[in-house]
């Protein structure tokens, strides 16, 4: 069908300066992949979040699947996620062979929180994974403290919620590993795929480019001519005494340029977001019918606009928005256990009441960036339309 | 060191129309992944190909890692592949499981021949890897025929030789599968990674999309309203009974962009490359100290420019090419079967002396598209002059 207003799958548009730099990427990057831009990147990315180590990578899936190589699962390991987030997040950990238990939400914030994740800890979790769903920053002080009390790993999901921060300190700094995305629906995107993997480790850091790249790396010896035996060593790098097997996951140079442009536009995007998102929760706070979660500060980014229906007329209120307005509204992800992916895997039960009640009543509205003044105030016309109309 | 004429790691640059197709993608995709763009790729890759189904992927390795996942291998099934290739046409079948079985190669040609894959067969060989080292078309007539008599898996990796052909047939569109790179070393690279995946199989081709995104697909029934139950299902798709877990292979808008446009060069480029290699092998024909398989027609694209030297003076002309002309030269890969890697997971044994003997007496010229001539005549009169000297 037509839409008035559409949800895109691309979050914002580029500024002339920045098509400027791909284009400049394209005329002086040598070789195009794995050189100057990369590390320019990681190097600003690593000053942007405050970290030692930031490694590019073509998608934030890979970012997690290299993060589930390394988190080396036996038979039985547990890791704690939340059910409510996007299929990438969990699945790798599936093909790596850990168990999911997953967390609930908290039912104001829709994140995991220290007392949901403490409820699923076993004498078998190994690792949490921490989701900034929407863009909202979990309470990770108080997640870290749990953490490390129980001697757990700590990913954080970061995919969402870049440039966001709690008590100063940036999201995808806090945990063991960090993930970031820079695909066509996040806040800032190098060309529809990208991400970034942070880890604090030291060992770890260490071997992530032979991971990331087919296993490359350098003789163990010092070569007399560059050519003898051979220009390089491919290897299986090994952590704790285990091999892991390589992958190849490189960001081209131009995206890794363009990406350098990007870290500059962050903090207002992420302000221009949240100032329309609270316009638009301040507008609609007569309503008893609807509810957002507020948050007027760089804690929360608004990567998307959810909405959550109390008094159950979620239903209605779609088909409304949709069939009589025109305006894409739509239900992100879903509670993942209920997908038949997860059901095959013997991961289809959960015990996540707030985030099936939530999800069951929530909506996401169309939130780009790039939406012009009028379909915003279309929008958010429409929506008061229905929900008079709903009273 | 520095080089008069360094082994550049890219291949080509792009001309003002090419860039105007990036920036036009730039600003009208969208979203700027997964979209018109790929499609357009797609469709306009198997039209030059003559086949049925191109899938667009991150990488070549991308492509090698679904294939390698498709044929699903049981314990103790073996794949022949040459020892003499880039280390991914190989890792990811170890990955899956497989062994492998190195070929030697044709001692003139330096690719596997009929010949030398039948004397790899086993009863548990369950596929065979040929490629197309150097973009030099290996006898695939020959090889499907050998293939099919002994009921095998044909994969073509084809990442060095797009363009090519053998009785007007293009490479890459004989095997079961077919692998192209367009990463920055190639003959035609989208922003320095990219690739396609080919495959004739209906069945395999209907799985591909959900095991490149995530597993994303849609329900098994029709959907009243578009967010019920969610947006779409995630599910693990089976091939002959057995689950093959999904993966996050996506290839950018923009490069597919590219890759569109670029299609349109293949031809030029190589006749460009081949024309000008010609004349290098020509030009030095009367020099019994090193030989060329010298091609002069579409069955060869040279994406690599390799030498040989027959009477044992290899060592001695790298040295004085390298420090006494200042030429990049290089001896690219190594047989797969000398890497820690493949000593480590029990493939350090190869029965290849071609390869060997190759390989211990090769090395390939800087050879990238965009050397000026200047640069290639410097490069033409040195290497004349070291083999005078070494006469």
């Amino acid at each position: 069908m037509e839409f008035k207003v559409h949800h895109s799958g691309r979050a914002h548009y580029y500024t002339p300066e920045e098509i400027d730099v791909v284009v400049k990427a394209m005329n002086d990057a040598e070789p195009l992949t794995q050189s100057k831009y990369r590390n320019q990147f990681e190097q600003k990315f690593s000053e942007f979040l405050g970290v030692k180590h930031s490694f590019a990578v073509h998608t934030a899936t890979d970012a997690l699947e290299l993060t589930a190589q390394l988190l080396q699962f036996d038979e039985g390991d547990e890791i704690i996620i939340p059910s409510f987030t996007f299929t990438a997040s969990a699945y790798p950990f599936v093909k790596q062979g850990a168990k999911i238990v997953w967390a609930d939400t908290d039912p104001k914030t829709h994140v995991i929180t220290a007392e949901t994740i403490k409820a699923c800890i076993t004498s078998n979790t190994k690792a949490i994974l921490v989701v900034h769903i929407a863009g909202y920053v979990a309470n990770m002080p108080e997640i870290m403290d749990l953490a490390k009390k129980h001697h757990l790993i700590v990913v954080e999901d970061n995919a969402q919620g870049i440039g966001t921060e709690i008590n100063g300190q940036k999201s995808g700094s806090f945990g063991d590993f960090g993930i970031f995305s820079f695909h066509s629906h996040k806040n800032i995107s190098t060309l529809g795929e990208g991400g970034m993997l942070v880890v604090k480790d030291d060992d770890i850091a260490k071997i992530i480019p032979m991971l990331r790249h087919n296993g490359h790396c350098a003789f163990d010896f010092e070569q007399e001519h560059y050519w003898e035996p051979a220009m390089g060593n491919v290897d299986i790098p090994e952590l704790n005494g285990k091999p892991i097997m390589p992958n190849n996951y490189c960001l081209g140079e131009v995206e890794c340029a363009l990406g350098v442009k990007l870290l500059d536009r962050v903090e207002s995007l992420n302000t221009e977001k949240r100032t329309r998102a609270i316009r638009f929760i301040d507008a609609l706070a007569d309503f008893e019918d609807i509810e957002f979660h507020r948050v007027n500060s760089t804690r929360h980014n608004y990567h998307l606009l959810l909405a959550y229906f109390p008094t159950g007329k979620r239903n209605e209120f779609f088909k409304r928005i949709v069939y009589q307005k025109q305006i894409q509204c739509i239900a992100p992800y879903y509670p993942l256990n209920r997908y038949d992916f997860y059901k095959k895997v013997g991961m289809g039960k959960a015990n996540c009441p707030n985030t099936d009640l939530f999800w069951d009543n929530m909506i996401s509205f169309p939130f780009h960036h790039w939406m012009s003044e009028p379909d915003f105030d279309y929008m958010l016309a429409a929506t008061r339309e229905v929900l008079d109309d709903l009273r």
